[in-house]
């Protein structure tokens, strides 16, 4: 009920005009993000498993299918945003009803009901999660394209004024095992355990900050092919991109950024946020390093002399997102939730700000294709040694 | 205030976030609706005219500019349906502070200021009658894409009884006098009236029923090409259209049709409507008759033997929407009214079910380009003689 | 003979390799234009109506079929560039082919069949000029794009010295009489004769130049929204047009012109070329004037004083390609000759450098959608009086 | 010489006209092949390593650079086809200049010299393998879509007879060393030497068949969206792929195959090809087997009893195109060969029939994105043990 009641609370500073807006294919509405994250305990949990269950609305299966092609059609992605109705007050409905319905069908539950759903439910709760950071991503997004340029929260925090010191921290390399372990939850996507075989290398101990960003620019990083990858390249010309997304330019010199508190100073020691892939790769090759690979930064997560690992930016890696040895998806539904989306994009680790307390942990990848921006993405520097 | 207050009870039926909704670019929100009709009398009334008139946020004169190159840059078109801010409950306010300020202004105008200003009133009083239509247009497309079908007025009324006798009545031609004269208002498209050479000719007495076109679509219409003009037969290829927009086929069949009541049993006797002028111009041919030019419909449009003229469907013609011989655009901002939509454009004439009361006349010339089909826009039939 | 010996005259000093080239869709190969035309003689005179005659390769009515629905399918339009078979030396062999098999036909045909296809066969001779032009104005699009610059001719003429004195000349408007007259050849769009209510009128003696067009792009035409019909400026927005097609400018200043002599020096005194409808009209919004009507360039065709009527530049006019009164089309497949394209063009009047002799004439109505820019197209003004 | 010499004799059946053909921005024209592949050595190891060497001609450099941003800017790849100008002719004596100035070069290089550009020249020649490869892939591509179905060859070798056991070969896992070693030559991409540690796995003997891969289509496979990745769904949806390119069938009945001899009857026992990696992910999902790694394709590379390795189609592997562990790009303008392609691709291992001989080997890494089709392309399975 924590994990449930804070998606609600995100959602209080929102008007019902605000939460039905949808800003590119990519993104969602707040609503819709309310429900889809309810329609999954209904849809995976409550129909096929609550004995009497009767659906909320035969027509919301359909409505707030993500992209489960095992549990029917769904209503097209892009088209997410003119759901004026079912109004936000039916959303809100639609939890109440499901929350109820839930907590009786765990207090009734048998032991073999329970083995069969208890993952199931603690996967619902997870897979919320993910939305509640997706909720206020693909919301900032849209309040950006708003000319009043509106503030999701009234009072941002004070600056960072912590500043770690930078340096390169070496690991030797070696045998590493990779992967989830333990009891806890993870998704299959961090399965199975194996062993890597690592060179040594080194790790910057704090992100990239936004000063060392503008130097990049400053120094002509966005209009230099060489430093860029091909595909990169040609984004740079196409959608000319000048600045990480959210920032404002007056020239090279950065002005302010676009944020859930709307338009805030620059802040130079603030970690970058917000790059794309390409952007990512292309500073690492100018400031003479490289992206850690996936492999390379979950070795290191839980070193204490490193910073922000987690719960500032989420951070771009140089691994594609292939499948693990033997990953085997899930059996049933759920078995789309990963497994299929493993192509065309890269691994992002670590956590961000607008990470759920509890959500990451040093195995989870995170991932999105090479273009996108309006993550809370930024990166950690890497070299060999 | 009637005409300002007949926006406001279009409105009523529809929530916060039906008011925000946009389903293409080429529609727009109700909200914007209800702003840019207000924004029109304080860009193009108050603001250079009032002495001491503050306009109520000057980043609103950006959000609502429509088209007006003269009055500076405008918020992207597409981009209507991202501005959940302002709220529908500012623009309420937004208008009540125009109307207070319009007609203090009134009040207080002495006859040189009348003289200026008075046209501009008038004129912004019929662009706002020309945006409830739109309204009414915009939300039934962006309804039609809701699987749930929301209905904008509960009850129906009953169809359509009366069948007049549908059969043709013959004009002489010869010299007719086209456009607007007299001291009532009118568009300055519909100027100058001049002459214009027709010949003979006859026009049906009533509109295309459903029944009638859908005689054209069991006939194969749709897969025809030597019915239809060469972009017409090409936009049919790519969009896959078998029907007129909302309708709702089993085969050949027409079962339903999506309408301001929801989805409706389809009714044989209601004109046909939501046509593009392919389709138009396709019936037509198929139908062994044409489409009137503009002139031909507004020589004949006063006479009694011709039924629904005004108030059903407005009526695709034959003529593209290129000026009136002498045509000069008014002057100022309001020059960009019509002028510069004179390429690419079919005229209609007559007015809809969705036309305000007291907007339509004779000489009346709306226009959309011809692959458009979310207007109440049907037929009436026309050959030579 | 001679017609047809004109195309391969053109043809001469032109490679394999280029007469292969297809630079857009919109746009055809010289191949194609030389195949097409001889399509024309043997799908709508010789396989229909020689007794015995064999098609020369069943496939070819596929390849070379443009946009004849009643003639059967046809190869996609933007592939026409793909077809590096057959070789051009086939296609000579398919024209001497039928041009043999039409003498003979025309030899042995009695009064009946001689009846039956003596206007076909003259409608297809019109139609090899037509491709005549089309051939090379296809063909200076496509070497337009090739960095070398290609030169279809050698040696260009001298430039014009004739300055013929540019004034206004008054028509006194009236009744004129427009569309074909006359024994000799017309094409259907140019029927039926009928008359039409001018008002007073002026046209300019002179076509616009390119001294004159270079005055408004020095006065910031492009920059300026208020010259510019709607989409013409939406045009210029999105293309980034300075100046017309094909010129190359350092800043405002003109310093050459792209032609069938390759690059040439720009001319401040030969007509401009190579202009859309939307400049034209930008243009003549600038100097205060407008483009006349199809029917007041008609009526004044002939006039003496008027000079470049025919043989410069087509001459935009401000009339959309509509159908005249009681117009039908031909019977059969010439049929779609012209009558499916009544929608969406503008019509120019007049002719160009690129038309083959004897081909125009003051009812000649030529048509292209109101942005094509590689037309042989230019202006005269006209304005009201 | 024999390399270059090998380019000279894959155009021999190709008229002037074929060599121009570009069928989409991804392929090329044979002549464009046959330049850009005599560029590099130009443009990489005269130009600027042979003292007194002159260009050829300036402009050239310019046409037929392909990617290298760091040799200056280059003629835009989707209009490669455009350039009827150069003539073949004129690119057989740039290709025979260059071979005298190259010939000449080596003769007169003295150690240092010769220490600078050997690596070069070896690289010129295994490039223009790459292209000899492409030209023949490319070319396939644009007979395909001419309706005369043309033949590359003549006469197609009789279908394979040989029908190699199908089994399971298990391989124990453990530590292999990935990677070129030795004297000969590699790309920089097939380095790092480096080791990987795999787990037991079996791949099949041989590659799946055309008999085999129908199956899967008769199965469903194309409706199937389980066995999809999601990105390939949506391709199928998009594209409405029913088999694979370039095969006709009747139902899901494979009737034959368009090839380099022209459209030839369907051989059940020939390598599937022309698949893309969706494809290739969605059989060996149907199958209840995978794609092997390209680790696990490369430790096993040379094994007696596997067939088709090498010499049949090019097999996708369930590898993106990431850097070896401490891959360095080669420095200087050949860096941009391969290490700024490295993202969004997958790996494809081995060669086809359209490779030429002694330009594979084990290491080789070829590369396409996921949805490339035209390509020599199959797949092999594999699965855990």
């Amino acid at each position: 009920m924590a994990v449930r009641a804070h998606s609600v609370a995100l959602a209080a500073p929102l008007s019902p005009e605000d939460m039905g807006l949808q800003s590119m294919p990519d993104a969602s509405p707040s609503k819709w993000h309310l429900a889809h994250s309810t329609w999954f305990f209904e849809a995976v949990v409550l129909h096929p498993h609550a004995p009497g269950y009767r659906v909320f609305d035969e027509r919301w299966l359909y409505l707030f299918n993500s992209y489960y092609e095992s549990l029917g059609p769904r209503h097209p992605r892009p088209q997410r945003g003119l759901l004026s109705r079912p109004s936000i007050d039916e959303v809100w409905r639609y939890r109440a009803t499901v929350d109820k319905a839930l907590l009786d069908f765990i207090d009734d539950a048998d032991a073999t009901i329970w083995d069969a759903t208890a993952a199931l439910i603690e996967l619902g709760l997870h897979h919320e999660q993910q939305h509640q950071e997706l909720l206020l991503t693909d919301l900032l997004h849209a309040f950006s394209l708003n000319p009043l340029q509106p503030a999701y929260c009234a009072a941002a925090p004070p600056p960072t004024r912590e500043k770690p010191a930078a340096s390169w921290l070496e690991f030797p390399g070696g045998d590493a095992t990779i992967g989830h372990f333990g009891s806890g939850f993870a998704f299959d996507n961090e399965t199975p355990r194996h062993c890597v075989r690592l060179q040594p290398y080194a790790l910057r101990t704090t992100l990239v900050s936004n000063r060392e960003y503008s130097d990049f620019i400053a120094d002509g990083g966005y209009r230099r092919p060489e430093l860029w990858l091909s595909d990169g390249w040609a984004a740079v010309q196409t959608h000319g991109w000048q600045a990480p997304l959210y920032w404002s330019l007056d020239g090279d010199q950065p002005l302010s950024c676009f944020s859930l508190y709307g338009a805030q100073a620059w802040q130079p020691d603030a970690p970058v946020c917000h790059l794309n892939f390409y952007e990512a790769a292309a500073y690492a090759e100018w400031a003479g390093a490289r992206l850690p690979t996936e492999f390379e930064w979950e070795a290191a997560a839980t070193h204490p002399d490193l910073h922000g690992m987690f719960g500032a930016v989420w951070q771009w890696t140089r691994s594609s997102y292939d499948p693990y040895p033997r990953f085997r998806p899930l059996a049933g539904a759920i078995g789309e939730y990963n497994g299929k989306f493993m192509v065309g994009q890269i691994v992002l680790r670590g956590s961000s700000v607008a990470t759920p307390a509890g959500h990451a942990r040093a195995s989870y990848r995170n991932f999105f294709p090479p273009a996108a921006r309006w993550q809370f993405s930024g990166l950690r520097l890497a070299r060999d040694c």
